[in-house]
């Protein structure tokens, strides 16, 4: 039975998959001196801008961490949501690569406001005080929502007046994309981010997430960066070949339609079913749901998933690109079920 | 043409691709708790020790750093070779991750002599001076050379003796092993060594190395590390299904038994070219030669390779999996070219 | 004219002064090897505990981040309160050296309260989660409010259940005792306390704070931390000799009974003053209130003091031990004067 | 008896407790925004360069580590001399703090020599390699040698051609001016020194030292670089009165004009006794000599000093402001006695 944990439960894509295989054959120079990976450089200075520079990385914390590096130094900080992976979900490395401090931020529906990022803007060049250097937000939130370009735009006008950089997790960024049906483009570098973090594993790819400059200046050092902060791959052609399959063809978009047209269906399901309450808008490939207590142990038997918050018995369900319909439809089934029996 | 540059310039071994393809299949569950996970960890307890604890990272800087982060605080040191790859390859990562001090220690061949490690045993105690805490020794080599298992068992008494750690930076580990003809066990947990970095890329594996633990209260913590150190995967069972397959049926040997024995036929070939000087013994599937300067420049155009010292126009030639005899007699016949042009 | 800002606007106690120039006679061994230090170093056992170990440093960041250091390893946390000086002025400092995070919690009059504490301990052993170990309070708090024995009592069993350390940050440590009218060791080891940063600056010392260890196992590396932590003194004696002047005779209760004292009398003198509002308990030597915005201007010229909070208008008035009633009457009538004009 | 271990082992120095008895009276506000700050400023600016900016903090580690993290970042490292302070006596600070490599160079009498700097400047822009930033020489040596300014012409000129920064500890700078015969500046700014450690410690005052930056934009953060590194000192203005003292009627000439002159005595008479060979030129306030092992441990008993060098029988006699010619009369007496009895 497929999971609905996690996008990373699943393996990876077939297109990937064979990427990888034809990328197999012959020698090509390691470290990212390869042919590969120089023409998956231009297919990110296509797909976003001409001034974009890309390096690759193995997870998303190390995009998120040695991406934000690039942004500041250790006495000052970044101003995040309290939802953000950064904050509950990466063991304090933030913490101990940058030695900067996190202000975190009360998020509304997984998004954070220009208001409350306001709030952290004070004792500017005091010395006692960490020093608020970067926003980070994720897109879309790890609440499944999504940001719209104009919100984001909000965002980095409040950055540009306070001489702020502008990150963005994008875990999942694809699915932002698709939902919003706008181009990679138009909800990164069109509305003034600096820095993101370009997910590939939850859609699709193996072990691999792209650290993405829109601001060139930061990317000054980042070779030395990411060689120091451990995440050079040797074997660098096959993490290249899998950003250029994706990017190529817009992979990312096929992929992240069927999963948000899958949760959107999900969504249409569940909302027949009174017992089961969602709790945020359906905006990628998310669905988050306060459920009856009694239902949750036994279909995690069948279909492993994550409590959200214990408390409140609110679940998450996650499709991946390798769910079809009919795994929907025997989920819902088995809802139905176990709350029926 | 195949370049003799490094033995990461190759790509996947088929077994190991072989392996990824296979467990593409379904559902796991992310982050090393599925049973592709499960059975590599049987697998190392029976390669090495009953009480040997594994965790996979993607790289050797990070197993090489985070393995020592577990047997030292930053104000303890390690004692290490001038040639490793600590101190000239991992672009100041010991140092940035663990706080600590190298204590830069002369080799002979590429090897820590056990008087060498001895005078850095000074000011024990002594605040204003950094403790040696752990002596790295890099096995088989930078150089290409083996210690024997008497020569690690005197290191190994040696740390006992000063309450010092021992750690192996394997990169090459199964072309020690190869060349000793014995097995694993012999050359680490036999012979007292407590932490392993046991590399796979360099073997035909992608993107992926172990940090082994021998001494089992040294892993208690690593878990914590490993996540904050920014080296876990998400699709854990793709790095742990290649280690698998490089235990199972001992393929690690018959790779690195293959390159061996290529790269003493490249020794033998070259023994008979007068201008050619082997400088050191080549016990793994490494040939370090003094060269005519004229050489270099043309047979690299065929050939990728590197220059190991500009000084005395040393070079390093790496024979790897996907090397067959012709392609060294290929190189031969290249060489003996370029000297007679 | 004297300033309530702080009570380190004044400077050096009579009797302090009076060591220092006494202790500068002749030579001594630097770095804590002297007679003087020995003495100090008895004087702890006898004031705390015969188990106690102290270690003199230069400021309180310092005693708070290098105490700290000695409790927890960089996947571990340090639960602490929102307006903490940990958290709120050292400038990122426990971030950079401890690489941990800060799990900050919400206090009550300044004051950490069990139930929080404990909404802090979810995702034990989640290799994700960065793991609570130690928790953090300021006694007396950053409001002036002093925890009771009993309060103390209820953390620190709460910190035994859980396998927590208990850190005291008590740069004012003196106020609180001489406030609850008991000895320094009834809110200190007798409640198990484990790590104090006790101070001595505040209190009429020059720049010296001391890290003292109830639990001697954490101070087993501590000489190196504070080498390491750059806070060893060569002239250490010149440390030495002021705590052993703070100790010897109870010099730190007639200091603290002295301002808490005057804090009473201004207290009281305040409450007459319709437009005055006293915020927080007087349980040491500071006075919180909130006044009209018109006076704040004009008095700060006469008597130099911190706003506190700017949206509500709340000033914060310290007293030192330099101020004499006659100030308070002067001060008070200015208030009155810049109030009625 | 007077020690002649280090210039640590005295106390303060008259005129010095003089400054901090002087500055004890009243209130002034804290952390440097005073007027004996202030004052101290614009000492500095007069003595060094206009744009001198300085920054207090208690003790040489701290100065050479926070002075060196304005010029580098962790992937770069420092070029410094095997003998120095910052590889041998910090415990690994610098390792910790900056998260650099040092780059260990030899020494000749102490002194880097342009050939040795030169040898680490490889792997230009190779992303696997740190990559040094800042030379660091300590003037005089920690082998009581002093660089003349031409020799500090050359380090700098070769600083400048390959962009590096040029930093001097100075913990005992005034020793070298006062054995020059020349000004503080002409060994520091005018031969193009970035960043200055200027230790105050060893030449008689107490627990300071200044960070000094001779290019200004390399002191920008820099306030909160101290803050962060826990060395901003609450009553600031006991520091800055030592140095303004110090500064002020070039006190520090005196004393390192009486220390030099003494210990140019003592070579003097050591010259005399044939058992004794002085391995170092006198060009400070040390002398360094080889004795008979018999000598150490009976004139030890008497006058505190240190062994150097075990193998050798090296030993360091350190002058310092409060011996007398007496002083050093008693003190050859000594030897010469022991050595015939």
């Amino acid at each position: 039975m497929k999971a609905f944990a996690s996008d990373n439960t699943s393996g990876v894509h077939p297109q990937i998959l064979t990427a990888l295989v034809h990328v197999n054959a012959g020698h090509a120079q390691s470290y990212g001196i390869d042919e590969t990976t120089e023409d998956m450089n231009c297919l990110f200075k296509n797909t976003f801008s001409k001034t974009t520079e890309v390096f690759l990385v193995f997870n998303g914390t190390a995009a998120n961490v040695l991406g934000l590096s690039a942004t500041l130094r250790s006495h000052e900080g970044v101003i995040c949501g309290d939802s953000s992976h950064l904050v509950l979900d990466e063991c304090g490395a933030p913490e101990k690569w940058l030695g900067s401090k996190l202000f975190i931020t009360p998020t509304h529906q997984g998004k954070l406001r220009v208001a409350d990022i306001e709030k952290h803007l004070i004792r500017r060049g005091d010395q006692h005080y960490s020093q608020p250097r970067v926003v980070s937000i994720t897109q879309p939130t790890e609440l499944g929502t999504t940001y719209t370009p104009q919100e984001m735009k909000e965002i980095s006008a409040l950055c540009k007046k306070h001489g702020l950089y502008f990150h963005v997790d994008g875990a999942r960024l694809a699915n932002a994309a698709a939902f919003l049906n706008c181009e990679l483009k138009e909800i990164t570098c069109d509305v003034g981010v600096d820095v993101l973090s370009f997910g590939g594993t939850k859609n699709g790819l193996l072990n691999v997430e792209a650290v993405v400059f829109f601001n060139p200046d930061l990317a000054t050092h980042f070779k030395f960066n990411r060689k120091q902060g451990m995440q050079l791959a040797s074997k660098h052609r096959f993490l290249s070949a899998q950003f250029a399959s994706y990017l190529q063809n817009k992979l990312w978009r096929e992929i992240a339609m069927h999963t948000h047209g899958l949760a959107k269906i999900l969504e249409n399901e569940l909302k027949n079913i009174p017992e089961v309450e969602i709790i945020a808008p359906v905006e990628s490939n998310a669905v988050f749901a306060k459920v009856p207590k009694r239902l949750i142990h036994p279909l995690k038997k069948d279909f492993f998933f994550y409590v959200w918050d214990e408390n409140t018995n609110t679940v998450r369900w996650m499709v991946t690109f390798d769910h079809t319909e009919r795994d929907i439809q025997n989920f819902v089934a088995a809802i139905k079920k176990h709350l029926n029996s």
